[in-house]
């Protein structure tokens, strides 16, 4: 049973609503507003959970005017998320502490990680595209954070999202692994790269296995995706079947790439992190839940 | 048998070749060189294939100094694509003309139409991003066209393609189809929406389902993916089990939804567009091909 981390947010986004700007300014000022808060894309977290704020409390912290983006419905409470600024940020350390989203993942419920995920791709967006790419005039946020629109030239602009593919490829009992140089020692995942304008996933899928590892890729079969907010990416994870065996490694973008038998990635899974010849990607990395797959129907299949 | 149409691209990209300034120049103004043209967006046709034109070519229309982009190797043979300016498109005229490139994807030969594709993609995003939307500076083109550097700020932009799902909802013998106003009279197709930050595949098609026709979905299985460049879109294409049968249509998005039985599609598939009472999409559109995939799925399961 695959479990992706990031999926599973359990808001209704209300897309009606973004328009609404008279109905989102009293949601948000709303005592029962919840607000993610972010500071430097770390969210507030307390005792092992999202620390979401209510307006009175932002007010508190100093930044009552900021709108902040829209996330959606749960019932009758509205989503909001902020990235604060210094000060605001310093005030709100009485509330909790801000910690890396990354790190928060293997432990924070699922439902709270996916609405982080949706509140950090969001805000990520907004960050780096404060100015039309049309025309360079600085832009203005619309419809509740969806949106930016230039007063300028007047183009609209909508928030970003990168599909990446991620595979894993086997041939028989052996599956392909690769390893980045800035990894830790002895750990190796999936291949992955950007998908180009032109491609489909498939064809996407062979491209990156050939360029990483010279391994030619016969068919590919989608097995899951995952939003993964660092900064923008759409994981699109895939099975590929390898139809080639020498591996030429592509020292540019790889430090390493093996083929690793099935018994040896069972080990791996079965042993703590850091432990033993190698380790894995954890739970809340698609890889891992590729690499279960992969071991899930190589074991039916037998 | 599935067949995309702007999949299947022949060029090896040659990422490699991208970083390398000289070789591009000089494959650039070989007289090996396959340029594609276009004029705001419009590739130049002859005798119903792909004009490629080669650097002397370019030179007596007077844009010799335009580099273009790189798309990749085909053997020996470099290709790139160009966007003209007026007088050059104006001198190419006397090469063949410039065609509507949506229009001539029924026509031209799958592998040339994925070349196109490829250079419309990429094309287009150059001609909306000149400035860099984190500062606002003018950016400046890089990596044979696959990268824009910010010299003020140094900001790196890549390429953007857009994750959309597109999505045959079914329920037994019955599928929804939906209309666009702007569609031609008696036009259905399947629905479609572009994914957001925070979801994954699943959860998109999903929501656009519910937003647009008020149906809920279970199971979804990815079927087939076709870059778009209209102008950067990732279609991914997916057949989803409705739950529900009570449409409520969102009429912002769409002038009417309706479930079509079996017999009333396998019908309309077979009537030239435009008579009769429903007409779908053409073969070159994914919304085709799940249309048709989910004929035979169904046909296969009785």
């Amino acid at each position: 049973m695959i479990e992706i981390t990031l999926a599973g947010n359990p808001l209704d986004r209300a897309h009606h609503k973004r328009l609404d700007a008279g109905w989102l300014a009293a949601a948000r000022k709303s005592a029962l507003a919840r607000i993610a808060v972010f500071s430097e894309g770390k969210p507030l977290i307390r005792d092992g959970a999202v620390a979401f704020l209510t307006s009175p409390a932002l007010q508190m912290l100093g930044c009552a005017e900021e709108p902040g983006v829209f996330l959606g419905l749960e019932n009758e409470d509205a989503y909001f998320a902020i990235e604060l600024g210094r000060s605001a940020a310093e005030a709100a350390q009485e509330l909790g502490g801000f910690a890396d989203f990354r790190g928060t993942l293997a432990s924070l419920p699922m439902t709270e990680s996916a609405i982080l995920g949706e509140a950090r791709g969001l805000l990520n967006w907004h960050a780096h595209h404060q100015f039309c790419a049309k025309c360079g005039n600085p832009s203005l946020i619309a419809d509740g954070g969806w949106k930016r629109i230039c007063p300028a030239c007047k183009a609209e602009h909508f928030p970003r999202t990168d599909p990446v593919v991620i595979m894993l490829a086997a041939r028989g009992e052996r599956a392909l692994l690769g390893r980045q140089a800035m990894f830790p020692p002895g750990m190796f995942s999936t291949l992955a790269g950007f998908m180009e304008p032109g491609e489909s996933i498939e064809e996407a899928v062979a491209r990156e296995v050939l360029e990483e590892a010279a391994i030619e890729v016969g068919a590919v079969r989608y097995v899951a995706s995952q939003p993964w907010p660092f900064p923008s990416s759409l994981m699109i994870g895939c099975i590929a079947e390898a139809r080639s065996e020498t591996i030429t490694v592509d020292r540019t973008e790889l430090e390493d790439a093996r083929w690793f038998t099935r018994d040896e990635i069972v080990r791996a899974l079965g042993r703590p992190m850091g432990e033993g010849p190698l380790s894995l990607p954890p739970p809340f990395a698609i890889a891992h839940q590729l690499i279960k797959a992969w071991l899930a129907e190589d074991g039916a299949a037998r």
